[in-house]
């Protein structure tokens, strides 16, 4: 490819963006794959992403790129500007990583994850996890080599030098000494809640409405809060997700299960935050690092806002109660605020991650975690995974698990190859709290007017403080800068206590 | 690319397989912004689709190319296999092509082009060629440059170099030959229509079927006539056509208007003959010439075939009025055969070309050649166009044009930089009527079939004697082997004047 730029600023940019044509092409043909391509094209997709994954590769860990980078680096003039500063140090850090992964790693993973997806999604409906065990243990044995190719970090283990992919800096050592603490204190709220005097009403979690009447109340939800669909979609798939290839071209998808309109509409929330960040990210800096989502961690943080902080306060729902009737259904008035907002909020240990509450959510990532540092590690076996994965169910969940559709089986990430993501889920929790709780203090009145269907103010703030930096800032100097505080389990705590124990009267 | 092959066969296959990979990427691209694409992703996609273009060009146009290409035709083992003869005739057909035109005017192309489709979606909806305008003039000059590139043959002109790429060997003197004595037979046989002592009972193209349910009985018939659902799919789009990435991922299109059931069955019926022979290509050998379709002028005689010899005849309706109540409403019972039969056959000079009875199609084809040959030739500008469209539609067709949406901004082709394509629909339409009169004596009782919903037969016969070869035999070869005869316009005529004047009562 020829870079006909003249000073090495833009050659490095354009080289950037260039790489980027090519890996959001990818992410239109993953997306795709998901949504609309039939059985058969199956084989030949497969081949189309690794190739173009081995050519992203190629281009990402090039000596062209490499040099680029170093004479942008040597320009004290580039780089006294600090955007510009932030866009080589990021663009350092891909290009180290990506020269350390040889081509043949990058395209046999990428191979065997499109395969493996399918063969997942097969495994998953017939809930038989040995026939997707072969496509996983490839799978790791990848990883591994991957993680051994980056460099395991002094005094840590494998599992840290695939997470830092997720989120820059994490270990599972750090990820431990987040969890261990909020383990206790997340089970000792959950069985104060069991033996509760009242629940709240739940009736709304059992009306039955049509997937084409959810559907268009996803859509008005969407909306509202602030995903502008001149610039994206919203479709359906086995397992949500938000992709795309760009900010002006966002991807989301959800899936409806009639029995329960608060499924979809808790994931389309949740993919609508998602999709708000990589909206918000600046399109004139889009391939580079500047144009990026700077973690998962903080990725999710947005996500589980407008899932949490937002779609299951009170004052949502006195905003969505009167949008009901007109969307699924004039009987759907006969529910009250009271009815609307506990069906929201109750707390029930249950099998499936993605239909989890807030408060027992982040023990479902605590067994992901548990699982995937020991296999990575080397002290569990692929074949070991359902019995593990049903003990932990039992241990801190108090949940018999009745089949691998409803346990190992039920999230598509390992198929994806990614390990090392899951604690992401809970980081973002925390993150999401605590950005919620400085945007409350710096905009009295904000959750009031979530009743008057006014979110714009929020979107307005998480786009300015989080989205516009792109990775100008790491995750944890982000937090820092905007809530002035480091990285703390008290706001989240802060929130389910403050909002669970009322409901519950404990 | 690393190709890692051993014999220079094989790596000539491996050097054309991955470019197909990235070309068929391209494929889906198209497909999705023609389908799915918000409007804001517009300009990423036009520099995702120019850089892909441009790298598939470099490839098919290198020096490895080449080599490998020579490497095989000088080994003569590998020469004598009449099928690797074939596949090298071709590949060298194309590379010598591809070396022709400069990276940079491939790239111009599609980035104009692709944008260039988004401006004619738009003036066509505001029917104002004048926004359309600047963006053809600019397409006509890439066009230029790209026949100039080719080489004009000797005693011919610009647009032969154009209309060779989709017909091999198709010059403007052999089109116009064709249609200089099929224009009098089909006005005459026209005019006759016009004058004749009865007309069928139309009765069923007014009759209203929501667009549900016009899809469902679209899917059904795509499905009964050989389409197969797990290696394609059927979307809406503005304009119907056939995309997709290979033969087991075929991507048709149609559109619905609910005032007339048979605009969306004939495009689906079209559509489905082209997907058909893309599904009927071999997919061992895909990414080569032997995996390709032979010429657009083939491709259509599919399409062609399956929408009229097949979905204008009475044999098909006696089969499909046994399945209209229970996709489009118990109340479509009430048409007779007749009526049905009569609504699929009326003949009525319109201004659209999709949308056009059997003998009225190939005038309309022939406004456009005239236009497409003037303007490629310079005798005609762009601005022009308009005037000299509506003049030819009144003196072929006796139509005033009331505006350019019904006028010169109907099509998509020109806003896609493709002219010399249009003759190879009427091209289509004469061999689709001789190779359905072969199939039809070597299958007696094959249209009978019809009636009973069998039309595997049909299929299978097309699979055999034309998909299966892919580019094996040139368009002309393939006829002759096929029918015994050369292309001649008799069958066509035989097939509309035997069918259309016992209609009329002429």
């Amino acid at each position: 490819m020829t870079t006909t730029a003249t000073n090495p600023l833009d050659a490095l940019v354009t080289h950037l963006q260039e790489t980027a044509l090519l890996s959001t092409s990818n992410n239109l043909l993953d997306w795709d794959q998901e949504t609309m391509m039939p059985g058969g094209g199956l084989e030949w997709r497969a081949r189309q992403q690794a190739l173009i994954a081995r050519m992203v590769h190629e281009r990402a860990s090039s000596l062209e790129r490499g040099d680029l980078i170093a004479a942008v680096e040597s320009n004290a003039k580039f780089m006294a500007e600090p955007q510009t500063a932030a866009l080589v140090r990021e663009a350092k850090r891909d290009y180290t990583k990506a020269t350390k992964l040889p081509s043949s790693l990058v395209e046999e993973m990428a191979k065997t994850s499109s395969m493996a997806k399918h063969e997942w999604a097969e495994a998953r409906a017939a809930s038989d996890f040995k026939r997707f065990a072969p496509w996983l243990e490839k799978l790791v044995g990848l990883l591994r080599a991957q993680a051994d190719c980056y460099g395991v970090p002094a005094g840590g283990e494998r599992w840290d030098a695939l997470a830092d992919l997720y989120e820059p800096g994490c270990t599972a050592k750090y990820v431990a000494g987040v969890f261990e603490p909020l383990r206790p204190r997340l089970q000792k709220l959950i069985a104060d809640i069991k033996s509760a005097p009242r629940k709240p009403a739940d009736g709304f979690n059992d009306y039955f409405v049509g997937i084409d009447q959810q559907e268009a109340l996803s859509k008005l939800v969407a909306q509202s809060i602030g995903f502008d669909f001149n610039r994206g979609r919203l479709d359906r798939s086995t397992h949500p997700f938000c992709g795309g290839t760009h900010c002006n071209d966002v991807r989301m998808t959800t899936r409806y299960n009639e029995r329960c309109v608060n499924d979809a509409l808790g994931s389309t929330m949740h993919e609508s935050g998602h999709g708000i960040y990589e909206q918000g990210l600046d399109f004139s800096r889009i391939g580079t690092p500047l144009g990026e989502s700077v973690s998962l961690g903080i990725h999710e943080s947005q996500s589980r806002m407008w899932e949490n902080q937002v779609g299951r306060s009170r004052a949502f729902w006195s905003w969505l109660a009167t949008k009901l009737p007109s969307t699924i259904g004039a009987d759907a008035s006969r529910f009250t605020l009271d009815e609307l907002y506990g069906a929201a909020n109750v707390v029930e240990p249950g099998f499936i991650r993605v239909e989890a509450d807030e408060a027992t959510y982040n023990l479902h990532v605590m067994v992901r975690f548990e699982i995937e540092r020991a296999v990575i590690g080397g002290s569990l076996e692929v074949a070991g995974i359902p019995s593990v994965w049903n003990k932990l169910y039992k241990d801190l969940l108090g949940l018999e698990v009745p089949d691998d559709r409803r346990g190992c089986l039920q999230d598509i990430h390992w198929s994806m190859g990614a390990m090392g993501y899951f604690p992401t889920y809970t980081l973002g929790n925390l993150y999401a709290s605590q950005l919620f709780e400085a945007a409350c203090e710096q905009m009295p009145g904000l959750v009031d007017g979530f009743s008057r269907g006014e979110f714009a103010g929020l979107k307005k703030w998480l786009n300015e403080n989080i989205h516009v930096h792109g990775r100008r800032y790491a995750p944890s100097e982000l937090v820092q800068r905007v809530t002035g505080k480091p990285l703390s389990a008290e706001p989240l705590m802060r929130h389910l206590e403050g909002k669970l124990r009322p409901l519950y009267g404990i």
